[in-house]
C-alpha cells in the first residue's frame, strides 16, 4: 500500500512540475493542430515525432490514473470525485486508435475529446471550470428572465410581421432566432427597415427589445461580479479570523475585571 | 380565520417546494413553446397533456390567490402590495379561454401574458425585477444625458446630411434612429462613407459621437456597479452592527473610569 | 442686499422642486422634438403652447441668473465658477430669436444649444458631467497607448496593403480609420478576406490588432472602475473619521498611564 | 562619478517636467502623423520644423541614456533592467537615418518604432504596460480554455459543414478563423443561414458556441477585475500596517499586566 502512495506522490510531483506541464500542453496542442490541418504539407518527421510524444502522454496518463485508482483505499470513493470520472473517461477515449481512412466522423470526435486532456493536466483550468459551474444556478434565473422577454417579443413579432417576411417571423421559434440576431446587432437594421415599410412605428419594437435584453444582460454581469466579490470578501474574513490569535477587546475586559476584584480586595 | 392562515401556509409550502417550482416552470415553458410553434407536427397526446397540466396550474394559482385574498384581514391592504395586483391580473388573464380560430391577435397576446406567470412562481425572478426597477431612477439621468448627446448630433446630422440621404437624415427623429444604428456599430461605415463623399471630414462627426456615447454608456455601467456594491457594503455593515454584541472600546473606558474612582477612594 | 439673498433662496427652492424640474425637462424635450420634426403635422395649438412654455422657461432662467449675479458680493468671483459661465452662455443663446425662414443653419445650432439648458436644470446631470471630466486625464494615457497601437498597425497596413485597396489603406490616416472600423467589428472580415487573397497570413495582422485593442480597452475600463471604487473607499474612510468621536485605543492608553501614576503615588 | 549623478538628476528633473513631457509627446505624434500622411500638401516650413524638433528629441534621449549608462557603477546591472534595454533599442533605432526614396519598407518600420519613444517618455505608459504584462499569465489559462472551446467547435464544424462551404469550413484552421468571426458577431447569421439550409438544427451549434465563448470571456474579465481589486486591497492593507504606529490592543494588555503586578506588590 505504501508503494502506491510513494508512486502516486512521485507522479503528482512530476505532474505539478511547470516544465512538464508546458511540455504536455505543447504536445496536445501540436497534436490537435497538426492532425487537424490536413491541407498543410508537413514533414513526415515532425508528424511522427508529435504522434510519438502524444502516445507517450497517453501512456503517462494511463499509468498515473491506474496508480491513483490502485492507491485509493476504498475503490468506491474513487468515482465519487467527478474529476476522477472525467480523467478516466478522457484516458479511455485517448486509447481508442485513430484510423484516418475509416469512420472519419468517429475518428474526428475522438480527436476532439483528446483536447480535453488539457483540463486533466492543468489544475488552473479545473479551477476555472469549477467557478463556471458554480455560477450556473445564478445564471439560470437570468436566462429565465431573458426567455420571458424573448418569448413575449417573439409572440408579438410572429403575429405582426409574419406576412412581411415569413423567413424571419414565420413561427415563434424562428422569431426567437431572429430576435437573438437582433440582440447581437447582426444586420438588425435590415430586419427593422423591412417591417418599418409596413408598420412605420415598429422601431419601438426593436428599440425596447434591445433596451430590455441589454438591461437583463447587464444585470446578469453585475450579479456575477457581486457574487464573485462576495466570495472574495468571505475568503478574506475567514483568513482574518484565522490570523486573529492576538488579544481582543474581550480579553482586555477580562483583565480589567480581575484588576477590579484585586482593588476591591485591597479596599476591604 | 385560522383556517385561511393554515391553508395559506400549506400553499406557501407547496409553492416554495423546489420540485413543484421546476414542474410549474416546465409546464409554462412547454405550453408557451408548443402552442407557439404551429409548424411542428405534435402528437395530439403530448399537446393534450400539456394543455391539461397548464389548466391545473391556472387552477392552482386561482385557488392560491383566492385563499391569500380571503386570508387578508383588511381587504384594502391586499391591493397595496403591487405583486398581489400583478398576480391577480396574471391569473385573470390566464382564465380567458384561448380560441385559435377566432380573434387571433387577442388570443396571442393573452398567451403572451401567460408566460408572465413564471414571475409569480419564482421568487428569484421577483428579486431580479425588483432590482431592475430600483436601478431605474439612476438610469433616468444617464438616459437624459444620452438624449442630449443624441439630439445635438441628430440636429447637426439632419442639417448637414439631409440632402445626401434623406432616408437616413431627412428629419431629426429619423436622424436619431440612424444615430442609434451607428451606436450599435450596425453597418455604420456605410453611413459614414456616404457622407464622406460630400464632406471628407465627416468622420469626425461619427468618431466623436461613438466616443461620447460609449463614454456615457460606460459611465452608466460603472454607476450601477458602484450602486450595487454600495448596497452590498451597507448590508455587511448592518450585519456587523447586529453581530457586535461583544464589548467595545467605550465599555473598556467605562471600566477604567470605575477603577480610577476606586483608586481615588483608596487614596483618601 | 438681503433682498437679493431672499429672492435667490426662493428661486433655489423653486428650482430644486421635483415637480418644477420635471415640468422644465418636459418642456425642453417637447420644444426640441416638436420644432425638430418638421415633417409631422402638428396642431397649431400644441405648437403655440410649447413655444410659450419655452419662452416662460427662458424668462425664468434669465431672471434667476440675474438675481444670482446681483446677489454675488464680488462680481469677479461670479465667473470663477465654470457652471455660472455655462449657465450665462446658455441663457444668452436662448435669447437669440429663432426665425425658421432665415439663416437655417445658425437657427438650428442655436436650437441645439438650447437642449443644454437641461444641464442647467438638473443637478444630477452636472454631477455626471463632473465625473466624466474628472475621468479624462486618466483616459489620456490609455488613449496614447491606443494611438501607439493604431499607428504601428496603420503604418504596417498602409505599407503592405496599399496596392490591394487604396481606398482602405492608401494613407496612414485612411488606414487609421480602417483600423477603427476593424476595432468596431464593422464588416472587418470583408477587409481581411480582401488582403488574405494576396497575403494568406494577413489574418495574423487583424487578430493581433483586435487582441491588443480589446486588451487596452479592457484595461481602460478596469482602470476607471478601480478609480471610482478608490474614490468610494476614500469617501467611506472620511465618513468614518468624522463618525469616530468615540474613544480610541490611544485614549485608553492615556487612562492606563494615569492609573499607573496613581498606583505609584499610593505605593510611596 | 558625482558629476554623472548630478547630470543624471538634472536630466531626470527635465524629463519629469510636465511641460517638457507634453512637448515631446506633441513632437513625436506630429512627426509620426506628418511624415505618414504623404497625400497632404504640407508647408515645407512646418515639415522642417517638426523634423528638427524630432532630431532634438533623439539627441536628448541619446545623451540622457548615455549619462544613465555612464552613471551606473556596475555596467552589467544596467541591462538587467528591461526598461533600460528597451530605451537603448529605441534610441538606436531612432538614429537610423530615414531616406524616403530608398528601401521604403525598412524606412517605414523604423518610423513605426520611433513612436515607441513615447513609452520611454511617459512613466504612466510604462505603468500601464507593466500591468498588462502582469495580467498575461492569468490570461494564459483563459486563452487555453478558449482554445479548447474553439478547437472542439472547429473540429465539429469542419467535419459537418466542409462540403457546404469549403471557404469557411474547409480545414480546422480555416474553421477556427470562421468561428472567431462568429464570436465577433461579424455577419454570423450569413454563415448560419447557409448551414441551416442543409442541417436545419445547426443553429444549436452557433448559439452554444456564442454562449460558451461569451461565458469564458466574461469569466476572463471578472478574473482580471478580481485580481486588480485584490492588489488594491493588498496595497491598502500594507499602507494601514505602515500607518499603524498607534498603540494596539497588545500594548494595552502589556500595560494592564504591569498594573496587576503593581497591585499585587501593594497587596503584599
Amino acid at each position: 500500500m505504501i508503494n502506491f502512495a510513494q508512486l502516486q506522490s512521485k507522479f503528482t510531483t512530476l505532474r505539478s512540475n511547470k516544465a512538464f506541464e508546458l511540455f504536455v500542453v505543447f504536445v496536445i496542442i501540436s497534436s490537435a493542430l497538426l492532425v487537424g490541418a490536413k491541407t498543410y504539407e508537413l514533414s513526415p518527421l515532425s508528424l511522427t515525432l508529435v504522434t510519438w510524444m502524444d502516445r507517450f502522454i497517453t501512456a503517462f496518463f494511463l499509468i498515473e490514473i491506474s496508480i491513483r485508482f490502485l492507491g485509493e483505499e476504498h475503490k468506491k470513493d474513487f468515482f465519487k470525485n467527478p474529476w476522477n470520472i472525467f480523467d478516466t473517461l478522457i484516458v479511455t477515449i485517448s486509447l481508442v486508435p485513430i484510423d484516418n481512412t475509416d469512420m472519419a466522423l468517429v475518428a474526428r470526435l475522438v480527436r476532439v475529446f483528446r483536447v480535453l486532456r488539457m483540463i486533466s493536466v492543468i489544475p488552473e483550468l479545473r479551477l476555472l471550470l469549477n467557478s463556471l459551474i458554480k455560477a450556473m444556478p445564478q445564471l439560470g434565473y437570468v436566462i429565465l428572465l431573458m426567455f420571458i422577454i424573448f418569448y413575449i417579443y417573439a409572440a408579438i413579432g410572429s403575429t405582426l410581421f409574419e406576412d412581411i417576411n415569413p423567413e424571419l417571423w414565420g413561427d415563434i421559434t424562428i422569431s426567437l432566432l431572429t430576435l437573438f440576431r437582433v440582440m447581437t446587432f447582426e444586420d438588425w437594421t435590415d430586419v427593422m427597415y423591412e417591417t418599418m415599410g409596413v408598420y412605420p412605428m415598429s422601431w419601438v419594437f426593436y428599440l425596447t427589445f434591445i433596451f430590455f435584453t441589454a438591461f437583463a444582460f447587464l444585470n446578469m454581469v453585475i450579479g456575477i461580479v457581486v457574487n464573485v466579490l462576495d466570495e472574495e470578501h468571505e475568503k478574506i474574513r475567514k483568513q482574518e479570523a484565522i490570523d486573529a490569535h492576538e488579544p481582543t477587546i474581550a480579553d482586555l475586559q477580562l483583565q480589567l475585571e480581575q484588576i477590579k476584584v484585586m482593588l476591591e480586595r485591597q479596599a476591604k
